[in-house]
Parts: structure tokens; sequence; C-alpha cells
């Protein structure tokens, strides 16, 4: 392997750790009540600064993609070679599980906690659904989300936008926007490894349901980049 | 059509179906409460990050107007042609109505919604004001939020300031904060397009008081357009 | 009155204006109730979004700086003329009694408001003193906090700063972190003009307690400047 | 000492005395309750927004250090003389003591508080964590922690990033991040310098067990700056 492609593998992995265990950990370790803990909000912020803290730390090295589905519609609007976004998201996947672990490690110091009962942040749907939402609703939820985010990922990188410093910050941004609204559907994903990661410990009904988001950001991230190519910045 | 002008109007359609469905869906979906909802500081982050988001995603194709109002207000300052503004309002109101139908969808897929119970995030006033504020109350503030928001809109995008960079995230962040303020009085609009598109879906009330949505931002987005030229950006 | 001292004369009446009755305005009409208001964090983000607003908005007018405290430092350290200042003080007091007004207009729309009760978000100690802190805690709280405040702006708006285009975000943001700190012991003034305001239109207690948040603001100020030309950035 | 050596060791002074002193402050002052006080999000919000604030204030001083982990970091990664890091650490612990004390005179203001019972925001783990977490999860968050908080210090700051601006904005709010996973577990050094000050005023438990607050974040810094060094930015 060469230096470069270690060290954008490596950034990707690190940062996808990153984005699970502090996004996830936010949900576990400083609960969602509002009154003794960060809340929802908190949470949302937690999962939008890790991409804010991610993407002026390595995003010069790898881009920061941190999210399968990112890479994914990079390859669908030209921007990455398909050979290069495999080994981006294996990195990925391997860095979602890594931040688990850890997570799982500091949660389990806590006397009262227990993998069964609190889990590690996965996400789900129907019955496992923050709100008890239904599949319908969790897959609408996960392709729009997607979608959305996508676009500002696109716009924000474009080479036509001027403003390219602040798309970390626009993009971490729109993340902590797309927490604050689906949350109670699903507990957001848009990123498969994020998802693959907490379900792949925690076993069971999250590694059951893990297949939607898995699916439904591919989804979101191909459709974007295509009404993106074809409508908002066709050439 | 001409290719510009449809990635414009495209850009206008997605960016206030992302503002509306976002917006109106953090306080349908995750809920006003703070305990175990987002908050009112929460959907006041959801409207305003909806607007740091799309501005640095689409303000390079469309310059991110989303809402009547500020097409209004860069008509009254001359940096619009009134032509141009008809078919970006045109844009806007639609894309209002599909984010409330896209809202619609998701929020059915919790059991306990209904669109008669829990609405849509629409605006109102009197006793359909969240905390009853009266009809003048709700005009004046209307009137006065907008006038502030494109004030701010005016003076981060003027050619005279040098930090334009920042005015996305500088109107993004002057939305949070008309929201945290005038959430209780009138739901907030202060942009037509936000508030007709659950307007329409509700029906009922809030499309009988949805005048008042439409008639006060305009007014003050023209006064601020006036302020700004004739008294602190004269010539 | 020649036209560019007129359009700097309006523009810091007005960004005074909306600093306090958005920040006064986020107490007094969303509350510091964090289930159903927007709490003090809430609260502390109205005051400081509202600077950053008014910074990308009227910062290449006038400086943006809408409090006399800061206009005073400038004095200290060089930067403007004593004449200058005088003008600006004279504005910005006007400007803040006028948000106090609107403040009061809006809030009147609420059946159970009364100016007796529910005040304009005016500071207090001792007895009026948010968490019942003393005179001496409120004094040294507001010395100490305008002092870091004006450390921030000296050093974020210095021309040996290459990144002065963050200087609005940075400063406002001090503002959100001055208050989530301060809000309990005077409900934070750092700035004469935001205290006169409130205080002129209640009346009572909020008049004879307003001498302390003139003269720590100025205090603070002068001992900032004093520091930051001799120890920090001497020449 | 010549003048530019004053002038830094100033700076890291005054810089850290304002984290611990607004930092802690938001949590002996404003309170961790989410109903009446800002809550556990609003005092990750005031740690971050520390570091926000003197990174534009005094960055083009010194640099804005203000924590030991962040002086040893840039020694192990060849960007700082050992020499010049002793005076730097000298300065950040003295900061924070002064921070501590000044918090110490303003809270006592208030009837209710005492030393003993309310302390001064100290760090703990075991009986004196937040939340009962043990001493070995207290130990993996702070190393961790602290090596994702140097990862984003050093990316963001790396020549090699074009967006050097956003620096300060990025690290500051990666700290709003950590504290908002990491506050449940010991509340949150990162920082020796941080924890020595209040724990030195406080003394009893805060002191005795300060030790792992001193050690955590020295090795998390150094395996960040190891990996950081051989793996992500390699020449």
């Amino acid at each position: 392997m060469e230096t470069s492609k270690f060290s954008k593998f490596s950034a990707e992995f690190l940062g996808t750790l990153v984005l699970v265990l502090m996004g996830c950990g936010s949900a576990v370790i400083a609960g969602a009540n509002g009154t003794t803990g960060v809340g929802l909000l908190g949470i949302s912020f937690a999962f939008g600064l890790s991409v804010v803290a991610m993407a002026y730390a390595i995003g010069h090295i790898s881009g920061c993609h941190i999210n399968p589905a990112i890479s994914i519609g990079m390859v669908v609007t030209g921007r990455m070679k398909a050979s290069e976004a495999a080994y981006y998201i294996v990195a990925q996947i391997l860095g979602g599980i890594a931040g688990a672990f850890i997570l799982m490690l500091i949660a389990s110091g806590k006397p009262e906690y227990s993998l069964a009962a609190n889990g590690l942040g996965q996400n789900g749907y129907e019955a496992f659904s923050p709100q008890h939402y239904n599949l319908q609703a969790g897959l609408i939820a996960e392709v729009v989300l997607t979608f959305i985010f996508l676009l500002v990922i696109f716009g924000s990188t474009s080479t036509k936008n001027i403003n390219g410093g602040f798309a970390g910050l626009a993009i971490g941004l729109s993340l902590v926007l797309i927490h604050i609204v689906g949350i109670p559907v699903t507990g957001v994903s848009v990123n498969p490894a994020r998802s693959i990661g907490p379900a792949i410990l925690v076993g069971g009904q999250a590694l059951s349901q893990v297949w939607l988001f898995i699916v439904a950001p591919i989804v979101g991230a191909v459709l974007s980049g295509i009404v993106w190519k074809t409508v908002l910045e066709r050439n």
C-alpha cells in the first residue's frame, strides 16, 4: 500500500471512528433527557460537530467523507473513481466498528450500564424507532434526509462555489439540522457506516434492521447526485 | 425555459422545500417540549440551519432567497429585476407546498399523529398563536422581524462588505435568533412561502390567517429596503 | 449632519435597537424556563447572535459597536476619537430605548403580560439579581465579563490578526459565552445602553440600580484597553 | 524577560484564566439543571466558546494553547521547543488557578453557595464522577478525548490546510463536542491546567484525583502527536 493511500485510509478510519464514538456516545453516555442530559438538541450537535471537527482536521488529507453514502455520491457525480471509493468504504466501516467498540468500553464503566438495555445508539424502525415511526416513514425520512445532506455536500464543495472554506461548517451544521428533525423517526443514520458499527456489536434487532440504513442512504445519495448533475449544476 | 433559469428555479424550489420540511418538521416531529423534544431552541436552530445549509449549497446557483420577502427586497433595492423575482416566487411557493407535503408523509408514520390535531407547523395569531398573542402583536412582530432579517441580508451581501463569505452563516444565524424570540408570538413566518405551504395542506384557520404572513413580511421587507438605500448605504 | 456621520449614527441606533429588542425579547417573550421556553441557553444565544447578525450587517458601516463600553474601549486604545465616540454613544442609548419600547409593544400583546410583573429584561443585583447574588458579586462579574468581552474585540479586530473576517463571529459567540455564565448573577449587562433602555421604561429598582451597569462595564473596558496596549499588543 | 515572551506568557495566562472562569463558571453559577439552568449542553458550549473567543483574541500573540497537553503535543510534533513549552505551561497553570479564584469570588456572592458543597467545577472519577463512572472509564475517556482534540488541532492548524482561518472555530467546536459526550464520565478535563486550578482551591478529593487529569491528557496528546506524524501527515 502506497503512502498516500495509507494516510487517506487512516484518515477515513479515524474520522468515522470519531463520528460514531462521539455521535452515538452523546446518546448513550450523555442521554436524551433534557433536564439531566444533553437532550435531543445536544445529541444533534454531537453528530454535526463531529463532522465539523473532522472536516477541518482531515479534510485536506482524505476529503473527510467518513460516510459510504458520500463516497458513492462522489462516484455518481464523477468526482471519485469507484476503486478509490471502495477502499474508503472499507475504512469507514472498520472505523464505525472501532468507534462503537470504544464507546462500549467507556459506557461499561457506569455501574447501571448494560449493552442489552442501553445499546450503542443503533438505528431502528417500527418498535425500535425512538417514537415508533413505521417502516415507510423511516424509509422516506432516510432517503430524503440523505438527499438533502448530499445536496449540501455537492454545493458547498463545488469548484464553482467561491466560499469553499465554509464547506466543513455548512456540512456539519446541516447534519445537526438533520438530527434535530429526524432522531424521533429512526435515530438518524444517513450513513451506513454509522449504523453498521453499533449494529454489529449490539446484534439482534439492530442487526436485522440495519439493511434499511444501508439501502436508504445509498438511494438518497444516488438520487441527489443525479439531480445535482442534471438539474442544479449541469454544464 | 433556458438552462440557467431552470437551474435557478430548481434551486429555489428545492431550497424552500428543505426550509419548510426541516424547519416545520422540527416542530412537528421533534416537538417543542424541552425534556423529551428539541425544545423551542432546537426548532429555532432547525429553521436557521436550513438557511445556512442551503446558502452554501445553492447560493452560487440562485443566491438562495428561498423566501418571497427577500426576492421583493432585492427588487426594492435594485439588485434584481421584478420579472426574475416573479418566477423565483413561484418556485418558492411550490417548494413550500412540496416541503409541507413530504413532512405530512413522514409525520403520518407515527401512530399518534393526526393532521387536524398536530398540524404542519403553520403560523397563527390570537387563539392560534402558540401563546395567544393578539393580532396587533403578531403584525408588529412579523413586520419588525422581517425588517431586521432583511437588514442582515442587505448588509452581509453588500458589495461594500469584504466579509461576503460569511453571509450565509450570518443570515442563517439571524434566522435562529428571530425564531428564539418570535416563536411564542406567531410561530414566526417572515417568509410567505414558509406559511403558504403548510396553510394549504392544513386548511381551516391556517388558511384564513395566512394573509398576515404574506402581508407583514412584504411590508417589513419593503421598509427595510427603503431604510437600507436611503439611510444606511446611500451613495 | 454629514452623510457618513448620519449613516454611522443610524447604524449604531438600529444595531443597538436590535440587540435590546432581541436579547431582552428572548427573556421576556420566550422565557427562561427550559421545558416550555428557550431557557437560559436560548437567551444567551439571542444576545450573542444579535451581535453576529449586526456585525455582518452594519460592521462595514459603523464598525458595529452598539455598546458604549466598546466605543470607550476604542478611545482608550487609540482607535477612535472621543468626539466620534460621543455621538456613537448617543445613538446607542437612543437605540436601546427604542428597542425596549418595541419589545414592550409586542409583549403587551399577550393577555398575561404586565410591565410591572414581567419587566423588559432589565439587569439587577441583590433582591433583583435572578438568583440573588449580592452587590459585590454583581460588580466583580460585570467588570470581569466586560474585560473579557473587550479582549476578544481588541484581539479579533486587531490589524495584526489575519483572521479579521471571523471577528463578528468570535465577538458574538463570546457574548453567548458571557451570558451562559453570567445571567444568574445580574442578567448580564456588559453594555450600558442595553441596561439603560429597559431601565428607563421599567423605572423603579431597574432605574435605581442602573448605575452599576453603567460604571462596571466602563471600568472593565478601560482596564481591558490598558492591559491590551501595555501587556498583550504593545509595540 | 523579553517583550515578546512577556506578551505570550500574559496571553497564555489570561486565556487559561478565561477558560477556567467561564467553563467551570458555567457549571458552578449557571448550573447543570436543564429547566432552570443552562444544562449540560450550555456547559459544553461555555467550554468550547471560551476557546473560540480566546483563539481569535490571542491566537496571533501566543497561538492560544491555554492547555499544557496542547503545548506538549506541539513539542512532540516538532512545532515548538521544549523550553518554550515549559514557560507556556507555567503561565497556563497560574492562569487556571487565577480563573478558579475569580470564580470563587463571584460564586460566593450567592447566599446558598459553599465551596465544600458546590465546588469549582473540579473533575473526578468513581464516587466523584458526575454519574459514578469508574477509574478505568475515566482514564480511557480522557486519553481518547484528548487524542481526538489534538487531532483537530494538528489538522486545522497544519500548514498543508488552506482553511487555517477556521482553526479557532473548529477547535472550539470540537471542545463543545467533547464536553457533550464526556461530562457525565469525569466532567471532562483534556487539559491539566483546567483541572489543577479548581483542584488546588477545592482540595480534598479533587486534589487527590487530579493526577488522572494530568497523566491522561498528556498520554492522549503524545499518542495523537505520534499518530499525526507517522500516519496522517508524514512527509
